[in-house]
């Protein structure tokens, strides 16, 4: 099928993926008098009074908004705010389908830091959550930290902790068939951008401490030139020998292979040079790293990508509708790395043991337990953590 | 009943008036291959070659965006951006269920001008109209002039055009039972906030050219100190005569009030003073200026209010769905002063003149020819001033 015709024309026809649905009935004046003036009356100072009782009288309680400033969209880059629309329209489509949670889907007409975190706080006050997607890294962490600081509803960017938290689920189930270490296996992250740092920091937090990044130029090092202040920090707990050199020159004697970049090319020889039992997760979209198939000639053990046509699809979808449904079920004001673990290891656990094998680690994305699992992670972590909104 | 306790306990059970629904089928890989990736890279890519693609392509085609920042809600005045929520999401039900139209519901965390102007901007790519709702005057009025210059979509402040709509289309009504001339009778408007400027200025755009705005020190002249620059433009066609004096004062010899303010009070002596089959629009919510029963012991031979529970209830919900389908049917840029005339008389027409006497002068604001009379109104003249999006 040609996708992209039959996409168009899809959009085309459809004019939007979501629309609004109304709630309240509205069918004569006495309705009217409780939806709208005068009954509303008493719910506007009620969350005057309380500016938390926004949270339980309007949409706030289960919306968040899904924001996009257009300037990393896919695999094209800075194409223009309102091409993120597509977008941030169907991830607000399946979140809705898979979690059940409401979504507004919102672009920004301004590439400038300052303005971006300003314009989402001003807003914030109508969501339960803000969902960041397809922002350039290194913006992307400045953005969603000072978010984080200055809001009280949980920020999310999924091209960072979506990816991270697919990845260490695949890569928790896929430890488990190779029986290696997680403190000493060798794991290359090709890919210094938003997901690749993300999922550093993310496999880091839950044991894997022999990490190396990788970015276009090679190995991220120490003496490394012109390397952004969050790429500095990963070199803080990866690369601990400060090794030098190319992605093919580290994948020699490396167990794993996370591959979260765009522009890499890795060979058959590549995966042939890492150790025994090697695993391959290719993950660029739509064209992984390397093919599945030519992994395995370079002998892979267990190969996943980002595709759907293959065995082992690591996709977010896994994880950020299950993330949103608990933090707002769990009234969260944060997501948490201990909580993103336990989403990645709630994914994990839905692969039976005894069915585990190199082609099957993953779930599928539509399996209706993922949602359950994730948010039900999120919700006991999130209670344990104590990030739970006072009422 | 007791409508504010009911409403409370009825908001606390939806959690939100609106919610997000799914409109493209996301039930098989196929599914999701069309409405996310890897199609939706080319419905992504003709946006980024084509801006205007968006209008067609993405929800902007059919959403719009209810926006306060909480600063005149209701009656109540400046109590805080979350507290206008209800409100909004009011509206953005109302719409959908009238007009079909999809609406997100927002609050800004700002009263500050510029930012609140800056922050609608940069999210107006997202949208195929901005709904201003519950913003104070005079602050409204430069917020909505200045996004007219700035945005390629309408804006639409409703507590000022849906308010002048609604009263045009009753004066249309009540002007043909009481046979006096358009040109010539005598119009009080108390109030020079937001509704009464723009009411005014509607009213004068109709053919009313005899027109006294009057606020709570009185009639509005030119010596009258501390006028905000939109009364004072007001003043050019606006008593000219330059009459002064109190809003009883002005009263006296007059044809019609229109009651568009929060804290006055009219008298039935006052009504007594007024010309024969004297008109009163007592529009103070829930409060009217003068209760429908005493303005008619005054000799008043027509009494509209805004509530819902006496005759000729004078209420925005006849505008605004119907502009909003009418303005994105046609894909009108503005909303011009002839369009919001032709609203007007759209709704006035609906009340067959064989059936129009004093207690019924407006059709009611559920009867479902009106918001069709309201949007082919617009779109035949939106085509007519030719300010329809170039495709």
């Amino acid at each position: 099928m040609n996708y992209s015709e039959e996409s168009l024309q899809l959009h085309k026809r459809l004019q939007g993926k979501i629309e609004t649905k109304v709630k309240v009935a509205l069918d004569c004046k006495e309705d009217l008098a409780l939806a709208y003036t005068p009954g509303i009356g008493a719910v506007c100072k009620a969350i005057a009074q309380d500016y938390q009782a926004s949270f339980e009288l309007t949409a706030r309680a289960n919306t968040i908004c899904m924001i996009s400033d257009g300037s990393a969209v896919l695999g094209f880059g800075d194409i223009g705010a309102e091409s993120a629309l597509p977008v941030t329209e169907g991830k607000a489509a399946l979140l809705k389908k898979i979690g059940d949670v409401n979504a507004n889907s919102l672009c920004i007409r301004s590439q400038d830091v300052e303005e971006i975190i300003r314009t989402i706080y001003l807003i914030s006050g109508s969501y339960g959550g803000i969902h960041l997607e397809d922002i350039s890294a290194p913006r992307c962490f400045e953005i969603e930290e000072r978010l984080k600081e200055l809001c009280d509803i949980a920020i999310f960017h999924d091209d960072q902790h979506g990816s991270a938290i697919a990845c260490a689920a695949a890569l928790e189930n896929a430890i488990q068939l190779v029986q290696k270490e997680k403190e000493t296996l060798q794991v290359v992250i090709n890919g210094a951008g938003a997901a690749g740092i993300a999922t550093a920091k993310l496999l880091y937090f839950m044991g894997y401490h022999n990490l190396i990044l990788c970015d276009k130029e090679g190995v991220l090092h120490k003496d490394y030139k012109g390397l952004n202040p969050y790429q500095k920090q990963c070199l803080t707990f990866t690369n601990k020998q400060n090794k030098t050199g190319s992605l093919k020159d580290v994948l020699k004697g490396s167990d794993v292979l996370i591959g979260l970049s765009v522009s890499s090319v890795v060979t058959k020889e590549m995966v042939a040079s890492m150790n025994d039992k090697a695993i391959v997760f290719a993950m660029a979209n739509p064209i992984p790293e390397i093919m599945p198939e030519v992994a395995k000639e370079g002998n892979a053990y267990i190969v996943g990508t980002g595709r759907s046509d293959y065995p082992n699809q690591i996709n977010n979808v896994l994880a950020f509708p299950g993330v949103w449904k608990g933090v707002l079920e769990a009234k969260a004001t944060t997501i948490s790395e201990e909580m993103k673990a336990a989403a990645a290891k709630a994914i994990a656990s839905l692969v039976d043991k005894t069915q585990l094998q190199p082609d099957y680690i993953i779930p599928n994305a539509m399996d209706p337990r993922v949602v359950e699992a994730v948010s039900q992670a999120i919700i006991e972590t999130a209670k344990i953590e104590n990030v739970i909104r006072k009422p």
